[in-house]
């Protein structure tokens, strides 16, 4: 499974002072310790973004390939900023992703970006009218988001289709549906879609000695089900993905297999 | 999920003393320990015990109710130490479940002793043909076993179905297997055929660090698949139990919950 390091997020105070006083080694230390921790892609969640998204976009981008050989996954709303972001990054390590496209046409435009620049993307299955109530609704919805794409020009296999985690705290029933999900969308395709999700939404509003062990054994489910790829914190997850991969016999029991 | 405590095993040379000196200090509190760590029985393993079987199974249970208002699950090849210690089980907290029959001839006396005593028994499948070879033939073991039941006069709801676990390390491809077995099992009858495995098998031979790691998730998955019962170290699986019955709504998700 392919773990995208969620650490660099505007949401954190650290990085958001970062990125407004366009200081680098704060970026670029988080960048690193995602790496080494096990991400194969790293986040660059840059908000909204309404003024000057497309120049952010870019130093955020250059400054994590400057020190990271790993692709970028471009999260935001704004889509000039994705245009600008993918004009910079560096494709020697693999494509970026863009983060994202959903059911809302506000968004349909990322799509075409996708299209347009022969990059994947993620499918977020949810509209203008509201939360989808259970696996089923995710699913048709997925499979909106296949056809638009189908009708934009992307291949299937640059769709990453998301079923919208939720907390857990205040929606519990949720977090079975998102699993079903997980298989469901895989079957809307042969060869099966590809399937993401921003892990830590699941434990959203819970006390912090609880979200890791939420985090950990939700991802596990996921991955059973056959998950493709998550947003998360690598340091937290990754002896997860290792101890799955082992069980479910995608890669060699060794007694250093948690090292590896 | 029911965790029914494996730390009181002569495997263990702590306990293996304890019992030989009928020291009940160590005896009772590993059973104590277990309990408040979320135990709701006792697994009592005196191996062979071919000499003085009976004397040893009355003293361990007895010992252990005597501070533990747990049931005990007896745990020896001695058919005769197993009908002793059902004799002066206390059924106050619940009835002894009788570990193991098997398809081996040999273990079919302990199908005898379940149904004339009413009291619960696990049926590992396994023959004296060697291994099962995948969960298939798990499935057509576990049959057998069922048929066999029926034909002693013991309700199927009194048999714990066991897929029989065996080392990761060596055997990486039947962790699988068992998963799916315990799925099988379950479609066997309606209402399903309850299950359980001996949880620790599976990362034997496993290096100290990776162990709990291996138990937990594989825990997680066969918890997911429905499994009923796990022989394990409740101090080390609990969390995980938890969780798991937030993630699928079987209990309410609550902030506190990793400590209820």
């Amino acid at each position: 499974m392919l773990i995208i390091g969620e650490k660099l997020s505007v949401i954190s105070k650290r990085v958001r002072e970062a990125v407004q006083k366009r200081d680098k080694a704060p970026i670029q230390e988080i960048a690193v310790s995602q790496w080494k921790a096990g991400a194969g892609m790293i986040d660059a969640n840059i908000g909204p973004a309404d003024e000057n998204g497309e120049d952010l976009m870019q130093w955020v981008v250059s400054t994590i390939q400057e020190v990271v050989p790993l692709p970028v996954c471009l999260d935001t709303t704004n889509a000039k900023a994705i245009e600008a972001g993918i004009k910079v990054h560096n494709g020697e390590w693999g494509r970026p992703l863009i983060n994202s496209t959903s059911n809302d046409p506000e968004r349909f435009p990322m799509l075409e970006l996708a299209a347009k620049y022969k990059v994947p993307v993620i499918g977020l299955t949810i509209g203008k009218g509201g939360l989808p109530a259970d696996a089923e609704e995710r699913t048709v919805l997925a499979a909106e988001i296949m056809g638009r794409a189908m009708e934009y020009g992307l291949p299937l296999e640059d769709l990453y289709l998301d079923p919208l985690v939720l907390q857990i705290a205040s929606m519990q029933d949720h977090a079975l549906h998102v699993i079903k999900a997980v298989r469901m969308f895989q079957e809307l395709n042969d060869p099966a879609m590809k399937t993401i999700v921003g892990l830590s939404n699941i434990s959203n509003g819970c006390p912090r000695n609880v979200r890791p062990v939420i985090n950990k054994n939700f991802l596990m489910l996921l991955a059973y089900e056959g998950l493709t790829a998550a947003i998360a914190d690598p340091a937290e997850v990754m002896k997860t993905i290792k101890t799955i991969d082992v069980i479910t016999g995608r890669t060699l029991y060794a007694h250093s297999y948690l090292e590896m």
